[in-house]
């Protein structure tokens, strides 16, 4: 399903167990194509954005009284977001716009990509306020800085995002 | 391409903005069947091991003598993965061998569950240490630290990944 993984994933192993016995690495591996590059770009993407869903869904949960509070699993959650959302930068350095693609990127985020960052980076900010307010101990406080980074989700969204 | 993923940011985006508004949320949304549930922890356990390569990537180019070494991106990208690979564990929570799944996971994982997630745990330790090396700035050690996690992948491949 993914041959780019499997390929970086093995040239990591063939060169652990090649550092390992002192045998320096030699295996060339074929360089992808420009569409290669895009459609793997596209789905780096995409995974970030599945892993910032599963670990927003059980917050969502607690707002809607439809999972019991929790707040060492918010703090844990907080900080896999924030890990995440840092990576959003540069998993779209890559301008997808000329690719045949599919894709629910808007191609505005490369008219103006510092805002697009800026909007990650409020993301990073928001999670990181949340972890704080989670380690604090203050449900209340915890609920709410849950909604705030539910709304940099949002905010993004809205703005580089197809509409479904 | 990702109703799961859709669904659940969605609701956190009416949740903040319901909550912003003082509005307690109500929306019930339909709970996804065992086979959707099935299928979503796949594509979820995935995306995980798309970003591990993906952060994985330049740390190979620079053993290999391809990429410049960076001890930053190092430090960097050891984090993130320390971060992802902490997602493993939970990931697999949901055993998913009766399932008709397009899957590389072998069923040997549920058949020892806690010994899966020493390999998960192994991995974090050994992002966590390449971490501390690499913002010690020992360039040698920060290599062979890279190798270390490079091996904790591949020992986790070997006994629980589909050969190709």
């Amino acid at each position: 399903m993914n041959s780019f993984k499997k390929i970086g994933l093995a040239a990591i192993g063939s060169l652990a167990v090649g550092l390992a016995g002192g045998i320096a690495p030699t295996g060339a591996q074929q360089a992808p194509t420009p569409e290669e590059q895009a459609q793997n770009a596209v789905e780096t993407r995409q995974a970030v954005y599945k892993l910032l869903g599963w670990n927003m869904g059980p917050m969502g949960g607690m707002l809607r009284n439809k999972v019991p509070f929790d707040a060492a699993l918010v703090e844990q959650n907080a900080h896999r977001i924030a890990s995440l959302a840092g990576m959003i930068p540069s998993l779209f350095e890559m301008d997808t716009r000329e690719f045949d693609v599919e894709t629910e990127a808007l191609p505005r985020i490369w008219e103006g990509k510092d805002a697009f960052d800026g909007k990650a980076k409020d993301l990073v900010a928001a999670a990181e306020a949340l972890a704080t307010t989670a380690a604090g101990g203050d449900e209340g406080a915890t609920r709410a800085a849950i909604a705030k980074v539910g709304q940099a989700c949002g905010s993004c969204h809205d703005d580089y995002r197809l509409e479904d």
